[in-house]
């Protein structure tokens, strides 16, 4: 089948034979609708984690084979972390930190920058008619962005995004689809103006006015080494920073105000796929304008290559 | 009056004409029955914050003069934070974040290692008659100690303290005593010595077994540099890490197992009083094991130095 091959050592290409997935007991064979194209999966492009074969893990897919019959010919999203079901983390907290966990086009599972991909029915959320696939194929992302009230004692009154890009983006606007009085804070004035008609406040980073510190909520969406420090100046005393980028590198920081205002620093990564799609279906939040350009799987490495260039928005894989 | 005086640049003495304090309206003056040397201290008498002045944030005093007269003649002790009790901040959650707070003994307020001092009746918390002075004295430690409970999500099974001084030594108590199982590890067989028979799993820090990863609390409680890196190494996914003290340098460190593993890292100052009154009444926590010398308020010079010493437990000060 065609798809896109990572080789684990910086190289993405296409192949026209690759090996179709096979497909385990309990899981869907999915027919892949529409793929996004996530920072992580270039990060993986790279080399990141030594990943090798097919990435991929933002999707629409239609079932087209599987055990348990009711999925058959649904359209459908995925949780992307595939827990054993078997341990104690996965009984407890479902397979987000199962210690056997795969991830989907990450960890020891082919992804969906493929014509088809294999996935546990357990990790499968229908998708409503009402929306369509185009803003279903932001389940994944979206849920990831509405984690970050899960990090948060309480709700909290006003939030900061740190990052104007995909995922601050994202973050954005879950927050103030969840009543959040929100600031996005960015460095390019055209991606802030996306956010701008949506209630959400927004300030170049370097004109961001001291009145904004003290927040409830400081999402570090930047994947700079100068997030963090910048977040603990703008949180508010026992307040919450969520982490929702890694940086490569080790980060010197003083951690000092962390203490004496008893901030939380959360790192936070996954949620729930079947929340955000509930978002996605009301209209909470509508991803499409952050769409900046589209490929069809053939030529998805320059779907990666697009997705690379400095401040692009999402790119989308037909 | 007889009093232990900060300069602000690294220099103590004892002063025996130190002016006595003045007992603005709403605060009552206290006669100091006994007060703990704490390495906050240390680091004000070394210059830390610029502090100068009478240190000393343990005490047990009773009241000698007040505005309401139901505190007169009260063995009492107090909370530190003195927040201005107009502001938002107080309103919502108590001084202990109030932006114009001061803080007894470090920030803008005169503390108890002189005869007398003063301090806002709404920071006295009473001393029941069961409890003796050497005990109530751990009231302000252990309150700080107990709060690395209301930093987790919920009520932790397995905790791990790193770091065998006063501090640690009292958090590991304050742990086990609210049914937590708790790992104390540190660099000092005689100290973790004193843990052990009170149901303390202990370990030397470079025998600590690679099974005791997984804690859902670890505490940082070292002071160290490596502190941080050596607790994300030991908590579980999902888990907390609560940072007990500041480390004067700036921390270079691996963010990263953060963000995959969601840990939440809280920082955690301040408890609360009279609960740690409460544990130290019922007999919860014994903190006299502690107890390593004891001096005249007129040697308190030589109490600093022997508090000072590298390993020293707690030194108090009658």
């Amino acid at each position: 089948m065609l798809a896109l091959v990572l080789d684990g050592a910086g190289h993405a290409r296409v192949s026209t034979d690759h090996r179709s997935p096979d497909r385990p007991p309990g899981e869907a064979l999915l027919e892949v609708r529409v793929r996004g194209v996530c920072d992580t999966d270039l990060q993986l492009a790279r080399g990141y984690m030594g990943f090798s074969g097919v990435p991929g893990h933002e999707l629409v897919g239609e079932v087209i084979a599987c055990d348990d019959a009711s999925w058959m010919g649904k359209r459908v999203v995925a949780d992307i972390n595939a827990g054993c079901g078997a341990c104690a983390e996965c009984a407890a907290r479902g397979g987000h930190h199962c210690p056997h966990r795969t991830v989907l086009g990450i960890l020891g599972r082919s992804g969906a920058f493929a014509e088809r991909v294999s996935v546990p029915e357990r990790c499968l959320v229908e998708v409503p008619s009402s929306l369509d696939d185009d803003r279903a194929v932001f389940a994944e992302p979206l849920a990831a962005a509405l984690h970050v009230l899960d990090d948060c004692a309480e709700r909290p009154r006003r939030g900061i995004v740190l990052g104007d890009g995909k995922l601050g983006q994202l973050i954005a606007r879950a927050l103030a689809s969840e009543g959040v009085a929100t600031t996005l804070v960015g460095r390019h004035a055209h991606k802030l103006a996306l956010a701008a008609p949506l209630g959400i406040e927004t300030f170049l980073e370097r004109e961001l006015p001291s009145s904004q510190r003290g927040a409830d909520l400081v999402v570090e969406a930047t994947g700079s080494e100068s997030g963090l420090a910048r977040a603990l100046e703008l949180v508010a005393p026992r307040g919450t920073v969520a982490l929702k980028t890694t940086v490569a590198a080790k980060l010197t920081i003083d951690l000092a105000p962390v203490v004496i205002n008893e901030v939380r620093v959360v790192g936070s990564r996954c949620g729930d796929l079947a929340r955000a799609v509930d978002v996605l279906a009301r209209g909470g939040v509508d991803p499409l304008p952050l769409v900046e350009a589209r490929y069809p799987l053939a030529r998805a490495d320059e779907a990666f290559a697009h997705a690379g260039r400095r401040g692009a928005l999402k790119v989308l894989v037909d």
